[in-house]
Formats: C-alpha cells, sequence, structure tokens
C-alpha cells in the first residue's frame, strides 16, 4: 500500500515533469503569454483565398469550426460506446479524457514548435484526429492498466501518428484516405494490438464483462450518435465543394452496415448481440474512409454492406480465434470494426481509385503502428508494477462513491454486480 | 421453431431481394461506381447564385450541411423518446435504424431514379425528413411487430411519403407548411394509425409498459435535445435570411408548450406524469411548423402555449377513449402530440396566412396517410405471421445478453421487471 | 393537503398572470401577429457589412444560428450535470425547462419592449445566456423550493442578469469579459448564494445525496459534452476572425483541467471523487472566460492547470468549510467551480490585458448578484410556504410513476434507495 503511493507520486511526478518540460520549451510564461496576445497571431487573417473560388479562407475556417467542434463530439461519445461493463464505467470516461489531455498536448507541441505548424483549424483537427484515435485505440487494452498510464499512453502515441502521417502524406506520394479508413482505423487497431503483444496481460480473458440494460442503452446511444456525426469526421479537411459528397456516401455506407449488420447477427446467431450490432454497424463509415470521394452514393451502400457483414463475422468467428491464438485479449474487439474495416477500406479504395500505393500504404500503416504500439507497450508494463487482477476492470479502485448494485434476478434472486 | 425459423429466413430473402431490385435499377456496379466517381456529380457546383443576394448555392449549401447533421441527431432521439419501457429499450433502437435505412434508400432511389432528382442538400434533407417521420410513425404500434419488419414498413412508408410531397406542394399551390407540421406530424400520426387499425393487435392493451428511473431519465435527454435541436428541423429547407425568423418563432413555441403543459399536467393530475410532459413540451415546435413565417415571436409564445395545453389534455383525456373506441393501442401517443399539434399548426395558418388550401391539404393529408397507412397494415399484418404475446415488447426475443433486472422496491421487497 | 392545494392554485395563478402581464404590454394577439409576419421585420437585412471585411450580416448571423443552438444544447446538459441524487433526477430536468422558460421570455421582453433591442442572433444568444446562467445558479439552491417557484426564480433573475449585463458593459469601460467569467459563472454562483443566504434552509445538510452507477455516469455524459461544446459559448458574440483563437484557448484550458482536476483528486484524497472531478474538469473553460482572447493556446493551459487545481481544492476543502461557517449548503458546489473559476478568469485578465476596471468589474458583479439573489431569496422564501423535508430532494412529489429502486448491495442485502 505504501509501496504502492510511492510509485504513484513517483510516476505523477513523470506526467508533471513532462509537461514542465513541454512548458520549458515553449512561450508559456505569464508574460509571453501576453505577448502573444498582443501579437494576434491566432486571428484568422482577411482577405485570402479559399478552398473554392466561392469562399475565401475565413468562411472556410468557420465551416470547419463546427466540424472541429464535432470531431470532440464524438471523441467523447467513444468512451461511451466502450462503457458496456457494468462495474467499469466511470474509468472509462476518465481514461479517455486522460489519454486526450496526453496525446492533444503532445501532437500540438510537436507540430508547433518541431514543424513550425501555425494554429489553425487544419492543425487543431489534426489534433483532435490524433487524440480521437489513441481513444479508440485504447479500447484494445482497456482495464488493463492503470488510470494515470492512460495520461501517458496519450504523450507515448502521438509521435507514432506524426511519424505515420508524414509516412503516408509525405514520404508517399498519391495515397487516397480523406477519411481516415487507414491514418485513424488501422492505426487504433494496430497500435492498439502492437500495446497488448507487449503487455501480454492474459488475465483479461477471465473478466466476465456483466452488463446491465442501461449501460448497453449508453452504448446505443453513443453509436448511433457516431453514426450521426461521422460526416464531420471524414469531410474534416476537405475543400467546400466535396463535403456533400463526403456526407453522402459516408450516410450511405453507414446505411448499408446498419442493414447487413443486422442481418448477418441474425443469420450467424438467431438473435442479436447488441454489443456486436452497435460496433459492426459503424464498419461501413469506418471503410468508406479511403474511398470516400471514388464512389457514388450507390457504391458506397454496396462498400458498407459488405463493411457491415466482414465486420459483424470477425466479431463472432475471428474474434475467438485470432485472441486465443495470440494469447492476448483485444478488449473491446477494437479490430473487429476498426481494423479490418480500415483494411477493407484502404484496399477498395486502391482497386478503384489510388491503386497499388494505397496497398504500400496500408502495410506500412500496419508495421508502423503494430511497432510503436510494441515499443509504447513495453514502456507501460515497465512503468505498470504489480496491479492485482481485483483492481482490473474496475472503479471502486480509482473512485470514491462507487459501490456495487443489484445485477440481474436468476430464479427470482438477486445477483449481486461484481 | 424450425417454422419460424423458415418463415424468417423467407422474409429475410425478400428484404434482400427488395435491395438486389434497387441495385439492379441502378448503378451500382464498382464500375459504375467508379465511374460515377470520376463523373464528380456530386461536388457542389461552383459559381451559383444562392437563396439570397448575400450567399452563394455553395455557402447555402454549407448552412444546410450542418442542419442535414441536426436532423438526423434528432433521427436518433426520437428513439430515446420511445425508449421507456424498461424491459423493451434495445429494440427501439434496433427497430429506429432499421426503419430509417429502409425508408431513405427507398425515398432517395425514387427521387433519383424516378423523379430525376440530383443528390444535394435539398434531396437528402428530404431523405432524412421523410425517415423521422417513419420513426415517429412506428411509435404508434412499436412492440407489436417482427424487429425485420421495421425494414419493410421504411419500404412500406417512402412511397407514401413520395406521394404526400406531391399532394402537398405540387397537386395543391399555396399550402403554407415549411416546418412539417402536416408533412411530417399529421403524416406520422396517421399513417401510424393506419397500420394500426388494419394490424389490429389488441393484447397490445395488456402491456404494463413498467419504467426506472433511468429508462425515463433517457426520455427526458431525448425530449430537451429534440427541443433543442428543433429549429435546425423547420428551417432545412429555407433561404438563409429567414432562417433566424424560425428559429426565434420554434423556440419561443417551444417555451410556450413547456410551460402550458406543466401548469395542466399539475391542473389535472396534481402531479406531472413524466410520459406525458416529456412529450407535451414538444408540442409547441410540433405546432409552429406551419405558422413558422407567419407570426411574430410572442404569437409564437402564444401558439405553443396553446400547443402544450391541448397537448396535454389528448394525453390525458383522449388518449384512453379514442383507443378504447377504435379498439387499438397507440402504444406511443404519437396522435396526441404529432396528430393534435399537427392539426392545430395547419388550422392556426390557414387562418392567419394560408386560407382555405391549408385546410384541403390537412384533409388530404389525413386521409392520404391513413388510407397508405392501412395498406402498409395489411402488409405488415400477412407477413407477420403468428407472434405470442411473449415476444411483444421484449428485447429478450431479438437480443442476446439481456437478462431481467430488479425494478424495483415494494413493501421492502425486490419486485423483477417484467 | 386542501391548504397545499389551494396555495398551489394561488401560485399557479399568479405565473399566469405575469404572463399575462407580458402579453397585455406586447403585441400578442393573432392579428398583430400576422401583422408582424407581414411586415417581414425577422428577416435577415441582405446587403449589410459584417463583423470582418470577408463576410457580410447574413454570414455572420448563419454562423451565429449554429452557435446559437449549441448554447441552448449546454443549457439542457447542465441539468444532466446535476442529476446524480438517485431521487431526484426528473425534477432537475422539470426545473431547469420551468427557470429556462420565466428567464428567457423575462429577458427578451425587457429588451425588446424597454430597450428596443430587435430580435437577431445577439439578442436571442444573450438571451439563451442569461437562461443558463439561471439553470448554473438554482444549483445552489435545488431541492429547496417548490417546482413552480423555478418559474419564478426564472422571471426573478432575467432583471437582475439585465442590471449587471448594464453595468459591466454601459456603466463601466473597458471590462474584458468574452467569455462570461464574471457575467455568466460569477453571476450564477453568488445570486445563487444570496438566494441560499436569505432561505436558510439548513435541512439541506441532511440529504444523503445516494449515487448509483448511472445517475453520476449521466454527469459524466454531461460533462464531458458540455466541456465539448463550451467554445461556441465563450466565442458567441465575437467577430468572425476571432472564433478560432478562442475555441483553441477554450480547450487547451479545458485540457489544462482535465490533467490538473485529476492530479489533485489523486493527491488530497488517493481516489477520484466523480463528482468532485466532473465539475473541477471544467474550471479551465470557466476560467479562460475572461483572458480568453488575451493569452495564447500555451498560456490557456497553464490557466486551466491552475483553474482545475484551484476548483478541486475548493470542493474537497472550501466547500465543508464555507457552508458549515455561512450555516447553508450549496447544493451542487456551484461556487467551487463558477465561483471560484469567475474569480480566477477576471482576475488573471485583470493581470495580463484589462488592469484594474475587471477588478471593479468583478467586485460590482459579486455584489450585485448577491444582493439581487438575496432579494430573490425573500420572494422565493416568502412564496415557498410550509415544505416538508420529505418533499425536498424528492421526485416523489412532483411526479407519478416515480417508484424506489434497489440502490445496492450491502453485505449481501438490497438496499432501498431513498
Amino acid at each position: 500500500m505504501n509501496r504502492n503511493n510511492v510509485k504513484r507520486a513517483m510516476f505523477m511526478c513523470i506526467g508533471v515533469s513532462i509537461l514542465l518540460f513541454l512548458f520549458a520549451t515553449t512561450p508559456v510564461t505569464l508574460g509571453e503569454a501576453v505577448a502573444g496576445g498582443a501579437g494576434e497571431e491566432l486571428k484568422i487573417p482577411i482577405g485570402k483565398p479559399g478552398s473554392t473560388a466561392d469562399t475565401n479562407l475565413l468562411q472556410d475556417e468557420l465551416h470547419k469550426w463546427n466540424k472541429d467542434m464535432d470531431v470532440w463530439f464524438m471523441l467523447m461519445l467513444v468512451a461511451f460506446l466502450m462503457l458496456f461493463i457494468k462495474k467499469f464505467e466511470w474509468g472509462i470516461c476518465l481514461a479517455t479524457l486522460l489519454v486526450t489531455a496526453g496525446s492533444f498536448i503532445t501532437y500540438t507541441a510537436i507540430k508547433e514548435f518541431m514543424w513550425g505548424w501555425a494554429w489553425n483549424q487544419e492543425m487543431v483537427l489534426m489534433g483532435v484526429i490524433c487524440s480521437i484515435t489513441v481513444v479508440i485505440a485504447i479500447g484494445v487494452f482497456l482495464g488493463t492498466v492503470k488510470m494515470w498510464q492512460y495520461l501517458l499512453a496519450g504523450v507515448l502515441f502521438a509521435p507514432a501518428f506524426v511519424l505515420i502521417e508524414w509516412f503516408m502524406f509525405t514520404y508517399l506520394k498519391g495515397v487516397v484516405d480523406p477519411g481516415g479508413s487507414m491514418l485513424v482505423h488501422m492505426v487504433a487497431a494496430y497500435w492498439g494490438w502492437g500495446v497488448i503483444l507487449t503487455l501480454r496481460e492474459k488475465r483479461a480473458f477471465d473478466e466476465p464483462m456483466n452488463v446491465t440494460t442501461h449501460s448497453v442503452s449508453f452504448v446505443w446511444l453513443a453509436s448511433m450518435l457516431l453514426w450521426v456525426l461521422w460526416p464531420s469526421f471524414v469531410t474534416a479537411l476537405l475543400p467546400g465543394d466535396q463535403v456533400n459528397w463526403g456526407m453522402f456516401t459516408c450516410y450511405m455506407a453507414g446505411i448499408g452496415s446498419i442493414i447487413s449488420a443486422y442481418i448477418f447477427c441474425m443469420i450467424y446467431e438467431k438473435k442479436v448481440n447488441p454489443l456486436v450490432y452497435t460496433y459492426a454497424m459503424l464498419c461501413g463509415p469506418v471503410a468508406i474512409g479511403s474511398p470516400l470521394l471514388s464512389v457514388g452514393p450507390w457504391g458506397a451502400l454496396l462498400v458498407g454492406l459488405i463493411a457491415g457483414f466482414i465486420s459483424t463475422t470477425c466479431f463472432i468467428y475471428l474474434q475467438p480465434r485470432l485472441c486465443k491464438a495470440m494469447g492476448v485479449l483485444d478488449v473491446m474487439g477494437v479490430h473487429n470494426l476498426h481494423g479490418v474495416g480500415g483494411w477493407f477500406g484502404a484496399l477498395v479504395c486502391a482497386g478503384i481509385a489510388a491503386g497499388s500505393v494505397n496497398i504500400i500504404s496500408a502495410v506500412g500503416v500496419f508495421v508502423i503502428a503494430l511497432v510503436t504500439g510494441m515499443i509504447s507497450g513495453l514502456i507501460l508494463k515497465g512503468t505498470r508494477g504489480k496491479m492485482d487482477v481485483l483492481f482490473m476492470f474496475r472503479d471502486d479502485t480509482d473512485f470514491t462513491l462507487w459501490h456495487p448494485e443489484p445485477l440481474g434476478m436468476k430464479d427470482g434472486q438477486v445477483t449481486e454486480n461484481l
């Protein structure tokens, strides 16, 4: 107990030190901050051309302003998409916030101080896209590391994301991925898998993952609203005249996976597993990321229909086999939505528009994400210290006020929530 | 059991066949989809005039882009507005998604391939407005048909919606209904009633509709956010210079029904029934749909005050009498919000702005919606097959993972949730 | 019982009378409403200059249109931020709606009929900002007055808000508070404290405030989404070229308090109290309100880090001491987020940009809010009549359908929710 406290204090110091280091290298003394204010360098410049002849830069930034907020909205909803384990809900919210904080400030610091980017909608959008990627990624190992480590995971992830961004769009030429099938979804899945492959937390297999009606109702809410907000995410960085197109193909792909995920859930198991369906119904929007502007609405519907089928199939048949074969548990089944959906989108787009460079990109993303994830996993394992199984997947480890609640009725007996 | 499986498979085949038929008549082969992409016909054209002298077409489309997403957001919230029956929550979400998928692709297919419309914000907005209308409409018979039939209901509804749209705005001239009091709310209520009048599911009367604190808290969340997003829905297709007006009258009407629904709930029953209040507080926004731009903010407040009174009165006094008289149950009481609110809005607008054509329109909408609903009800009844009462209003019919939970305490005893 | 009914009827009459008085002084007869419609005075004028050379007035109004809706969205979320007391959830929603209705129509009536403002985005934004302020303020005394009194509280608050607005921006010159650290947060905290200081409801101290997993999960949802939508609130009235700046400093301040609130929750109590954290993580956005455009992103991060520390410290150490010393309970701890966060923001901005006028403004706001709150508290106390402790913090007082639910398991026994 005492030793734990010492460790906790130690690692907090590390976290704070990282922040202080960031400060030290940046103009954050109050005086300089004032100067920054006086310099007005954050105002949107007037009289600059926009992304099309019909809008100027300011109008483009105002349109992106709303999408920026939508992507932050989605980031928070991802937490609720993962909130189904009855005794581990608040922790997912806190983990989401901490990993977001760590990744966002690290990403923006790298971009401002190492790459020389100015603060504008493109930079902040890429920052929140980096953060939402790692929020998805922690779904692979949620509940198996300590709370403060999510802050660290965010700090570790951001440089990997910058590297992959560079690989896809600077090193390679001609990669087509406007909506992030590769940059977001594949990266999330394989960076997360990199972490579990080195973390090797076999005790995760023993987690019963009990749910209640409303823990799953929150998942429905999150999934349905993520589906709705998705066009803001895939069109965030597009020129003004292409955002309609991206919205229409995104929704049509989403409708495709709504239909096929239902049909294949029924075919495979005669009933719908809500924790498969609420995820697989999002695989159309995941897969349409790369071919977003390479198909029309009915082509997008077809992409979505196939994506929903693939994701449902992977959740039900691939997940148990793959996890058993690798000896590690993908806690939220991230690979079955983001991994396979990302591959499918990248390859479809290679087939109909981008050509082989998209295949090279997808393979490269797979390798870089996996390797950087494995390195991060080693660091997380090394800094985690001992973690009793009683501290895994449990809100009462991290929070006051939590108490067990009745879970359900079995044979007229009330059963506890553990 | 075995026979049920055969039926299920059969009807799924029908659903898939419909989709395949749609495909067969449309350019959805991958090759053509690519061609569609290459043709760039989904880009917003540059240099076109907008809805006012102060905006061009691209800027108008960008403004509608956000509203389009808001209406999709509202569509999903309607599911949570109906999610109060403790043992039937997930099913409402899935039903909403399936009926949306069926109606949206049918509507857009009709508009593109039969009416020759291009994909732009107007078309997609009308598509999602069609879908939200049928999502409201299924509230009338929720829980009394099989899950796959919601997909079918969506396919059946879309042509009826297209017909009513044609009747109101092409056959008739001068109908005033910018915010859909008739086109959305009356259609939803009477198409749904058409369905129950032929479905004639008397066993729905026996449903106890047990609620829990949080099943109703989700309803509060949905109702309050629907109230907030409503201006996007009523102003979706207006010229840019009229959207302020529509927002202000919509919010003032909403404030009117917030106040009067409370006062009349208290007068009638001394306490507030949350399942009356959360619905009736939306009747101002329902009723303001037609007279949206025919009143100022204080006139809108008055419309809302009266609408909240009417809706509350109908929920408490009309609902039991009407359902008894007709021998069918309006499960969610859709008529008391959308039916009477729609009539009131249409008639107010006839009185102060549109004249008798709005009355003709309202009567025509009532008749067409009822008749097309009755036809759909016959098809739903014919394809439903046997449905044991144990399969009605129950998530465990359609889902794995669901289990009964403790509902409440009575005399110190924990009672089960059935 | 009978006497209670008489009182209830009496006070409802008062409420209705206020409304009728508002009507009597305003053009709300149907005839005039039509005239209002015909006059088209609510259309956005065409061809007017905007807030920058790059946008015209119509385009500015369209951008504010979305923010207006976001602020309404936040207003509703504030209800869910306070929804943690298991047996008092629906009441918070209804109270939020009633206080909103009362304050919004009173504010807009004053501005239109006494100040001669026209209905445009600035007026309606100020109206909803007035309403969200009083929604925050009722958090100080939630559960200790009768339901209809929230409508009255809204009516009483609006003139106080108008007075403070006049004091800050007309009487004083040069006050810097773009994001409302003073106008919203300090006003909310001290007006609310004014109310409890005269209401003096000591029985509030006895409320056990039992929570359940999901009552707190709703708080997480509300807090995380409020954090996301906050930039719309702080940039609502800014010129178009400054909204990026306000968004970036707002999010960076929010990230600061996400981090420091976690660190100090852990340092102080070794575990995180979710009802401290979900509030304190918003203190960055509260505090950045005044210095919004006086710092850069890294300065904002620093402001947020300090704000999160201050708020956490006040929740844990100041709240019990202050409430004991004053003999009254700040039910939701509003002062520890909005009061101290508002002071901190106002003073930081005084230090780096605005100078002493911000200090004068803050002191003036403190005094006026407190005094007008005390007057309102007297009126609320005088009109409340007797209120048995069994009617405090309880949904079953105001609602049908509510019933106690199992709260938790203690030593294998199911405990009731009271």
